[in-house]
């Protein structure tokens, strides 16, 4: 056995060599669990994940192996003001990074059980499993100079200056409605469970891993993790996952048919089969926005550019034809 | 790919015909995580378990596969103080088996985070995840006529009566000290993620599994999973994770040397190397106090008992020399 010992290779960003056919990266967008308006209560977001996994028991059912990842916004704020209300009552925190930590198993048992469910009713069992997953960045990059990405609710700007001098966060003022934190959105640079991932693929086993872009660590100079209060973009980190595991398409659900030109302009215009090249000029003329549409097209330009075979970004109710390039923005090489 | 489709064979518990002598299934105890008298702030969880990755390290980098189980009763019985917070400011609850699913994430990336580290430290590193996981249970079975279990902090008889009426929940006065609500405590009787704990153990990947006694979950007749509202004990389980993955040794890592007959009286001795006759016999005449010594010998009973090697129940310190059943209380045929 000790002749065995398996070093993890989770920190390059290798080429997509041999992309396979059959294997799809889904990056589910928070309207698969939660839908705008809802509460968020439990029955609610059970109900959006049982829709979700029938069109994910469809692919499954269909011939494809599947990693799934997702977003966890709502949630983890949730989470985040729940540990708030508990600090004023005594009750200690956990960090940034281990709430969503808290979020993946939150979500994924969830997602995990409904897919289940639906495959054993569509008599295509198979083993599905939510692995806790962290995701490296780099704490001497930009992103960490500039944090950008809101989390939590709004205080007052004494509120944030207290915060700000005690704990060495960054806050903003959010256009009039408050002040909140900030963390930065560093790049994805690997995963410490990349081989697990691999590992319970080649077993024909569905994985839900990176929910809400995984909980971000650092690496020390001896190889040592540490976490780190940070959110990393979910898409893009779906597009490493799916990079790194040799799928052959990422797959981007969503609440809308696709990435548009001219959003929001009398020219606006939904972007269907397109080559790398030419999606590549759109997302340099600024077409679509930060924060939202911006990192699924990005997502997807470097997917297929890292050698995978095809990108889709299309909304949910899509996901069987999307996955044939079908329907909704399709990026190929 | 479809000719390839797998069954979960998850609820069958059959004899452990070849356990495997390099494998391990390590059921750590609370004081592994939270030691009594400490708040339970981050700092000290995460330096707890770094001291307690030292140990698990110890037995990796000597050649053992390793299962970890852990319990997590501070940990969910703080997110559950933090969503009842959370509730009286609108923010929506999550049922107890999510909460339960949380906490394993919670503890399991800890303990994930902190045994990587130990491991490259000592020059041997692995690939370490947390699995979510479910654990079957029957809801027709008699623990659900009688919950036992505490759950959440102590309420008012008032407030206890509310929720008896309004959510069918059942409560009861605990000694004086107020009324806590019970759940059942069943019986383990499977895994859904069983093949995912089988297949990465395979690969040499140290999984985190069954946190707390895992989600526990109901099956339809028709194969569904629902969850369940209930607290299965985790040294059963990690007894029942030990018996389906084949594993040689259960070790169960408490605050005490060992499990002792005539406790707490002048005749009090601790039990060393015993046959699984004779503390079968001890346990029949009520030396192990049920909930704490009884179900952790109960478990050792069961695990040799269905084809294990050796059950050893010891201190965390003594994991390294317990592992070899040179310590504690070490059951064989």
């Amino acid at each position: 056995m000790q002749s065995q010992i398996k070093k993890s290779s989770s920190t390059q960003l290798a080429l997509n060599k041999h992309p396979d056919m059959d294997t799809i990266v889904v990056a589910l967008g928070g309207n698969a669990i939660l839908k705008p308006g809802e509460n968020g209560t439990f029955a609610e977001q059970m109900e959006n994940i049982r829709s979700t996994a029938a069109q994910l028991a469809g692919l499954i059912s269909g011939g494809k192996r599947l990693i799934i990842t997702h977003g966890n916004g709502p949630q983890v704020g949730r989470i985040f003001q729940q540990q708030e209300l508990g600090l004023r009552a005594g009750l200690p925190e956990m960090p940034l990074y281990i709430c969503g930590a808290m979020s993946q198993a939150q979500i994924g048992i969830m997602i995990q059980q409904a897919l289940h469910n639906e495959l054993v009713l569509a008599d295509c069992p198979r083993t599905i499993v939510t692995l806790v997953c962290q995701t490296l960045v780099d704490p001497q990059s930009e992103a960490f100079s500039s944090p950008t990405k809101p989390i939590g609710s709004f205080y007052s700007e004494a509120e944030a200056q207290k915060a700000m001098a005690e704990k060495g966060e960054t806050w903003i003022e959010d256009s009039g409605r408050g002040w909140r934190r900030v963390v930065p959105s560093p790049e994805p640079l690997g995963f410490p469970e990349i081989e697990a991932i691999k590992s319970l693929l080649a077993q024909e086993i569905v994985v839900v891993v990176s929910g809400g872009g995984g909980t971000p660590v650092a690496r020390s100079s001896r190889g040592t993790l540490v976490g780190v209060d940070a959110v990393v973009e979910k898409d893009l980190v779906a597009q490493a996952v799916a990079q790194m595991t040799g799928a052959g398409t990422l797959l981007i659900l969503t609440d809308v048919a696709g990435a548009k030109i001219n959003y929001r302009t009398p020219g606006e215009e939904l972007i269907g089969r397109v080559s790398l090249k030419e999606i590549k000029e759109y997302h340099r003329q600024g077409h679509f926005i930060p924060g939202s549409m911006g990192p699924k097209v990005l997502a997807a330009i470097r997917f297929v550019e890292s050698g995978g075979n095809m990108a889709v970004i299309t909304s949910l109710e899509n996901a069987l034809p999307g996955a044939e390039g079908k329907v909704g923005t399709v990026v190929v090489r």
